[in-house]
Parts: structure tokens; sequence; C-alpha cells
């Protein structure tokens, strides 16, 4: 269904495979391969990460994360999302509370980041974020990988930092994982999504946007290949126009992260963009 | 001792008293002016916050805070930082215990950052954050002001998110309040260091470095003439250079964070810089 260059995607993750295989994994982590041919996804958020929204409003995660964002803003967002049906709201824990009072009953869903945006807080840390997030009304919560533990090679630590988030989560809550791809290799974003779909979340997701890259039509693709039908793919940062979403939902994206969101709906470009 | 148009401050600073005054701040706010004369800083970081230091090197936290620092980079920066006497090193929480292991003894403080660098998250988790980075061996946590409540005019939420970090830190670490200034008005950083201070933080500090703008000479003479000389100011983001460094020391920092901390202190221009 999604064009990917299938040898390349496949010798990477040969590669990524003998290296966990040889790692201190736990040994869920080393079934890997059945999980990702049977589908890891935990119920709740199943059905969402496995079948293609019925229209691209119902893609859409409406997102506002920047730090100055008031809470006149964050209703207006609420409204918006109410107004055109998105999936959810995106934003900072701070304000999901107002986001759960403003959206009850709209059959919007809350969601908020984790970790964000650098994802190297402690698991301790990220895991209780999430609960207290739940706890306030968020229904998906994006949590954002621990890019440092990827690059020093700390892959078991990796994997436990998102492992203590879907933990935190339960059945209360969508998990999606943020790989910050445009600070990884391509052999590093095959890893990470390997981890997160070992560790149980339900979603794997590009970029935070505040990391000078966004996602990539090529990147999604080598995600949706990794992962397989059973999990979401969330592509997000820099997707500004109707074009550029349609192009993700092509490569594999079932859940855009975007702040331009009506004007996506709207068939509008030129969208200052950006997340 | 810092020059700066103190009319024009006082001016601020009379206006956010006013608001303040006729807001719902706890008791303690209202004795505030005589908290700027008497000085509010806590015991432990007293000595470090009102007296300059003796030389360039211990004024400077040494900081790598980007979210792909590997171990052997972290570890690397400790080294140094022992080599150079720097105040601290600063990174972010999943590396303070190596921090701490690797500069036992040394005399270099182990800071780190608490919601960063968007400021956006709940306050229980804030103090969680620093509480369990303080258990890992930080002496010093530098959170970032929740700017959304500042301009959503919650200016007491602000000072509570500031209040549950100082009592989450207790006697064992400096609390340094980041306003990220490039994201705030003149009057706002008047407020933010008015709160800061009431609230019983140690230090005020420009930037994250992550929020598109630096350091000024001119907002370190602002907070500076706002918190008096019991408080410390930290000037972070940006500062790339001995020349840039001594300029924020003229203006009343007597903290540098920077990334380019040995370049500064060898008196080479021409870093990267940034944070």
């Amino acid at each position: 269904m999604w064009d990917v260059d299938a040898r390349l995607v496949e010798e990477i993750t040969d590669r990524v495979w003998a290296k966990l295989s040889a790692s201190a994994l736990p040994a869920s982590a080393h079934g890997l391969q059945s999980l990702v041919d049977s589908g890891a996804c935990r119920l709740g958020c199943q059905a969402k990460a496995a079948t293609l929204p019925p229209d691209l409003a119902h893609t859409i995660d409406h997102t506002l994360l920047k730090p100055d964002a008031t809470a006149e803003e964050i209703r207006h967002l609420c409204a918006e999302a109410r107004d055109y049906h998105f999936a959810s709201v995106c934003v900072n824990p701070t304000w999901v509370s107002v986001c759960a009072r403003e959206l009850a009953g709209s059959g919007v869903e809350v969601c908020t980041v984790i970790g964000f945006p650098l994802g190297a807080n402690r698991s301790v840390i990220k895991a209780e974020e999430a609960r207290v997030a739940i706890a306030d009304g968020a229904t998906e919560v994006d949590m954002v990988l621990n890019v440092g533990a990827i690059k020093s090679r700390l892959l078991s630590e990796a994997r436990q930092d998102i492992h203590a988030v879907v933990q935190a989560a339960g059945d209360r809550a969508c998990v999606k994982v943020i790989l910050e791809t445009s600070l990884l290799s391509d052999e590093e974003k095959v890893e990470a999504c390997v981890l997160a779909q070992d560790a149980g979340a339900n979603y794997v997701k590009t970029s935070t946007g505040f990391a000078g890259g966004g996602a990539t039509a090529e990147d999604v693709r080598l995600m949706r290949r990794v992962v397989g039908p059973s999990m979401g793919v969330k592509a997000s940062g820099g997707v500004r126009d109707r074009e550029g979403a349609e192009a993700m939902i092509a490569a594999g994206a079932n859940r855009i992260g975007a702040s331009a969101g009506i004007k996506i709906v709207r068939g509008e470009g030129g969208a200052k963009g950006g997340y």
C-alpha cells in the first residue's frame, strides 16, 4: 500500500535486529519480528491506529504548543477543533484541564505532550507527567523518545523509558512516541520504531517541531514500513497545507499534527505552518 | 553599580506593583518592596548570589542541553568543567546522576533544568522533577517560568509554580527561574522578577536558548535593577565569547550560562555560541 524501498528497509531492519538480539533487551524485545507481524497495539487505540480515518479533519491533531500560548488562545483552539471535528487538540500539560472542560462531550480527544520537546527527562518523571495529564483529562499522550539514550547506544534504557509511559497510561490513553527524526539516522529511526512497538506504544510520530526539522514523506514511509499496519504513524512538524497532509497520508501516516489544521481542511495553501 | 535607566524601571515597577497589589496574590507578595530591599535569597546560595565571583570561570555554568547529547559528551563536559573550575555543569535531568558521579569532590556543582524549555508543565511535575534531580545529585535547578500563565494574567498561578519548585528544593539546591525574556514585554520581565523573588527563588535567568532569543545587556540590567543585590542574575543564551560575558557581568549578571565556556575563559572569539 505504501511505496517504499523495501529492500533498503529490510537491510536496515535486519541490522537493527541483529544488534538488538545481541543486547541486554528484555525477552519480549527478542520476539520482535513476530510483534511487527502480529501487531502490538493495545486495545483502545487499535482501531484508530489500524484504520485510515474517513476524512482529513479526523486525522488532524489541532496543535498549539508555543510556550506563550494564552488561556484565550487555548479556548479558541478547542472551539475550532469542535467546529471542524478534528481528532484532537494537542496542547502543553498546563492546559489539559482547560481543554477537557471545553471539549467535554464533543468527541474531540485531548492530547498532550510528555517530556517535551527534548525527551531528556527521567523516565519516572515522564510517567508521572502522563499520569497527571490523564487525571486532568488527557486521552492521548505524545511522549518524546530519549534521543540521547539512542545516540549513546543505551537501547534498553530507551525502551524502558517508553514502557514507563505506556504503563502509566494503561488503557486510559493512547501513547505516541515522538522520534525527532531530524536528529536520527535511518538506522536509528528503525531502532526507535522497533523499541516503541515492543514497549507497547500505539503510534510513532516524526517530530516535535522544535528541533529544526519536520515530517518528510520518506521518514513516514520508513516508519510505516517498520511498524506495519498495527500501529499508528503521526506526521508532525511543517505540515502546512492540504497537499502536504495528503502526501503524508499517501506515505502511510494516519494522523497529522499541525497548527494549520483549518487551512489544511479548507484546502488553502501558504500557511505559516510549522508546529 | 549597574548602569540602567532607573526612572523607566521605577515607572514599570510601580505599575507592576499596583497590579500585583490588586490581584489575589498571597500576603507575602504584598510585602514585596521590602523583600526587594532586604533580600529574599535563601541561605545556601546567598553568598553566591550576593557576591561577584573572583574570576570569570567561576561564573560559568558549562552547558550542554541538546537532546541528542551522548553519555560520552556529558562525561567530556564534566572533565572540562573540572579542569577549568567552572561553577557548574548544566545538563538535562537524564544526565544528572552521571554528572554527580563524574564531579564528586570536584567543587563543580551539578545544575539541571526543570520544565525545560517550554515551562508549560504542571507545577506538581516541575516540583517532582526537581525532587528527583536533587536526589540524583543536582545542587542547582534552573526552572522555566510558566510564560503562558504570565501572558494570561494568571500571576498567582505563575508565582505558585515557582514556589512549588522552591519548596521541593528546600535548602538542598539553588533555584534559578528562567524568564525566557525574548517572549516577554519589559513589564512582564519586571513582573516575573518580582514573582520569582517573592516565591523565594535564588536567581532570575534570562533565556533557555531554545526560543529564538538570548541574553541582552539591557535585560540583565533591568532584571538586576528589579531584584537588587540579594538575588543572582544569570545571563544565558547567545553568550559566545569573553567580550559578551564581560558585558553581561558589567550589566549585573553574576552567572553566565554558555556552551562556549572554554572559549570565554581563554578569551577566544567567534565560537558558534548559543547555549
